[in-house]
């Protein structure tokens, strides 16, 4: 069976290095450049030391030439900063490539709205309309026909899939919502910052950016669209002090009378033909490190019947299906692949 | 000047040994009993070896004798699990001692409330009425003329003293508040016990019990009373991979329109008095290692104008302000010394 | 392709985890059983909740009975105490099976010594000789042909294939070696203790068991024989606040003049045929995290000039390696599978 | 009593914050400059936040100034990287100024060995000579006269500690001794830096710099003059997952029969009259929370009778014993203070 050669723009961070470690044991793509403006010519063991004797160590760095990336791939993932991101996109698309773009840049669908929170107007607005939002539970067929994926942020995936079928179903009041979200260290990214030393994180705990998060309206333009009108969503980040994972737990209110039996009947009918959306069983409420190094996202379902809530605890790994993991989910389906062709990852356990 | 003697009942804990290293450096308490039933004659030293060396190191453990504590101390501490507390409690105020009872047996005043939330029926209600809630901000003048102190649980001593000056002005919709929280392991105990090993906890993040943690109704019954109206808290625990510290994300609707600068004015005259509550600067947030090891209640105040919430970050030591440090301020109330003798405790960075 | 049907005997510990994830992919074992006394009728999923989902969850645990394993099964593994596995070991070795034992039980080859470090005398001394230590780079053609394995020690692991070329080869001293090893808690196993409880561990380190730990009789046995000559080691442990990973330090005497290059060569030659040894560049030193959740054993060699030693430095993951991915790779030369079946893992990072 | 004012110069590092700790509770400093080129005028509080509230919080930044401090302060500590330590300790000792320099600038006593390890000429090779090697339990006389502390390494400080008995009493080959030495995160400083980065060490362990650390010669400096002869010593650092904290475990050859008991009673007799050293009892090992927050230095004696080594476990809080705490042990000598003062530090558990 011939595999289908895709290309990686961007190598120093940890979505990077997950693309490496996911695409290592994928059936069917093979990743056949590895790029990186400064470190052209040396391998990639050099930068991924984890890698030394597997089949990836000895690719030779590239330049991110758009006419060699085309000519070489069929698929790119761009594992660079927002703002950077969008021109390489544009690029490669005009290349002829398909893209899927780990960034925020392609993720709002309202310019102004892009520009306003990430402090940085949209060079190819024109792009912003075709790109598909890459959640596979969600834009599955889209996401198939697509050119360019805009992969979602990490913690708004985290929210949506704990949200989306209470919103859907009207059973919460869509305007009175709080994300309390935390957030493992390598979402900080690879940067070399004194924020994110170990000895500034390890035994602490913080919250950071309340209510002005970046990933705010990419999670309210989705919920908005399942809830069919505009809502506003109260989103508080906390930084934890583990590697991997985000867990979201999600406050809204009941707008009808409904038992945890109910609840939870309807979360595990809503995904029961989504196997990476693992619904609890009543009573038991989700851990990071069940899902870490996978694509599940766990769900934990209570209605408080005190304070006539729905609470959903909602755990993801933030650089496998919050980035990386799901990267590859959406090339799968861009590659005419089954969605979990390499993906069949089961949690590290402890 | 003569020291006063104390005594600690319960050493097998995390509070018991907090209350050694503080006591170690008090100016005026003098630990003179330390009791445990099954180890008496053994030296102190053989279960916290970290004091070797220490005046407190060859302290002789001796069985819980009321009379012997009684002829021995002024204050005793007990550092033992609710249930076993009141008990010990009755018998030590009935031998003329004064007690700071860490446990939860007096700390909720309606004793039909207490059985249900703690699966138990109090043994001596009738010491109920004069227990004295011990958060020294808020009841200074009945600790110092106490004999019975309920020393506050963490949780609630980080959500209270968060939400006081906002339920106090009216500022907030009492009947609209979620408190999503977030404790270090040593909250747990010092239990052998296989959900808290380190590598059950370590690089993973949970919540548990959400809505029905034990100290929701002793938070209810203290904010009750501060918006002096009976109110119900959505209140939901997580669980920290940190040895210490708490940090509670408050989540509040604003009733009238608020400025960031209204909100950070109002806390920030309400704790003028209470050096030990520090109100953060605008646009600062708290972190668990700043109050590490002392009796800060470190308090960062956001208003989100977008969704019209007040949120408030309150972070304190579980083990120090929310145990140990707290039990010693009462006891310095109740012995007449000033209320931070012994307390004046750094932070420990990092 | 028929799958081999595999069962497990053990299920409360970290190995029997492990087992479980590496067999939830492993291409041709099917895993069809797994026991316990206490708990059959129930499902998987019940104690290990990370697998929902998975085709692992719904099996039903069965009480250990040799005579429904030996018809269920072609191998089994068992995950249980030492003491407690040489008699099931024996059982099923009666009833026909091929048994890989990841108990200590059968690595000592002298009863006497087993006897000597583990207080125990010998209960089926004449399976001792027949045991192959499951060390695949060493004995693969034992293993092989082996009905029953003693899967080795995880130190052990670490510390014969960081000495085994040097010793082989004459260079170093024999009689003048130290070992300083280091192991992430998992290694503890996963029995409430109040030593290993997240509040014990977390942010310190300590050593234990100096000169003293059981794995010592294990690593000289096998070093002696890699000599040539009856050699003793100080074997040191130390208890590392992460979740998986050893790491060893091992400290030689050089008998002859060897450069850094010539080490290095010696090292990269003899490890050339076993890929999961990586010998890492001259100047490069391992990281538990390069080998998480995988196979490989890393080594980094040192010549010290100044004081004329060879420095190894070990890394191995304490849960796959050090055990049961080890032990899967005997079950796979036992079944004449090649021997990386379902364990070409990548490391998680970070 | 009047209060001894002191100098910070360098307030961004860990050292700086030790010591504003440490001297907050300080019963006759008081901190009075603390110095910053670039940030000259903003209160302390806004670099060292967990200070709000405090009498320290306010002090306001000055220019690294010599005749300002020499006014202002008695004494004052260099918490700067070595290098540009040095000039900084001639200005302030021409200025007439104490210096407790915590860098390694004036700790080698020969200027040749100085500029080989640290690839560096000293500018300033006169005043080496009259530095004294600031730690307190062998060279308190010289301190108590210095004008300038060479303040000791962090890990010298605990190898030093821990092989002075057995080095001065000759039971052991001064010419066969290996460190194997763990530190805490801080002590890698707190400059952005990648390798730092808390997802990069966080759940992972490794060593660095094998037999090349710069604390080599400054460990074979101080050790050689307790044996008597030039030795050379096998020291190698390894990076913990922790905050703070540093065990060294010490692998000697002894050269005459010794028991344990023989090695535990001249460990006790030697370290009997220095209360911070402290010599556990047979069998107890230490932990580096036990010396957390502290300036003890706990020792664990083993005599190894099967390969006739003895083998110390050192453990110290590098950030406290191993640096700004030990610095304010000399200046309590340099200014005819009791050496403890404000250093009666009890260890945080947990």
């Amino acid at each position: 069976m011939q595999r289908i050669p895709v290309g990686l723009v961007g190598i120093t961070g940890y979505t990077g290095m997950e693309l490496a470690r996911i695409l290592l044991n994928h059936p069917r793509f093979e990743l056949v450049r590895a790029t990186s403006r400064t470190e052209a010519g040396r391998p990639l063991v050099d930068f991924y030391p984890f890698l030394q004797g597997t089949p990836l160590a000895e690719l030779t760095l590239t330049p991110p030439d758009a006419k060699d990336l085309a000519q070489a791939c069929q698929v790119v993932f761009l594992a660079i900063p927002h703002g950077a991101a969008m021109d390489y996109a544009a690029e490669l698309l005009a290349a002829g490539l398909k893209v899927v773009d780990l960034s925020a840049d392609f993720r709002i669908k309202d310019a102004g709205v892009y520009a306003a929170w990430y402090g940085l107007e949209h060079r190819h607005p024109g792009l912003i309309g075709e790109a598909v939002y890459g959640l596979p539970e969600r834009y599955a067929a889209q996401i198939a026909k697509a050119r360019l994926i805009a992969n979602p942020g990490c913690y708004p995936t985290s929210v949506i899939l704990g949200l989306w079928p209470a919103l859907e179903a009207g059973i919460i009041d869509a305007h009175d919502i709080v994300a309390d979200s935390k957030s493992g260290t390598s979402g900080a990214g690879r940067k070399a910052a004194v924020g994110t030393l170990f000895a500034e994180v390890s035994d602490s705990f913080r919250a950071y950016n309340l209510g002005k998060h970046r990933h705010t309206p990419e999670i309210e333009q989705e919920l908005s669209a399942l809830a069919g009108a505009d809502l506003t969503i109260s989103f508080n980040p906390h930084l934890l002090p583990i590697n991997r994972g985000i867990l979201s737990t999600l406050y809204a209110r009941l707008t009808s009378a409904m038992t945890q039996g109910d609840v939870q009947a309807l979360y595990e009918k809503h995904y029961a033909r989504h196997p990476w959306v693992r619904v609890l069983p009543a009573g038991r409420l989700p851990e990071t490190r069940w899902v870490r190094g996978t694509m599940f996202c766990d769900l934990g379902v209570v209605v408080d019947p005190r304070t006539n809530r729905l609470i959903v605890c909602s755990a993801i790994d933030n650089v496998c299906r919050g980035a990386s993991g799901q990267a590859v989910a959406c090339a799968n389906l861009m590659s005419g692949l089954p969605l979990d062709d390499g993906l069949k990852l089961a949690p590290l356990m402890p």
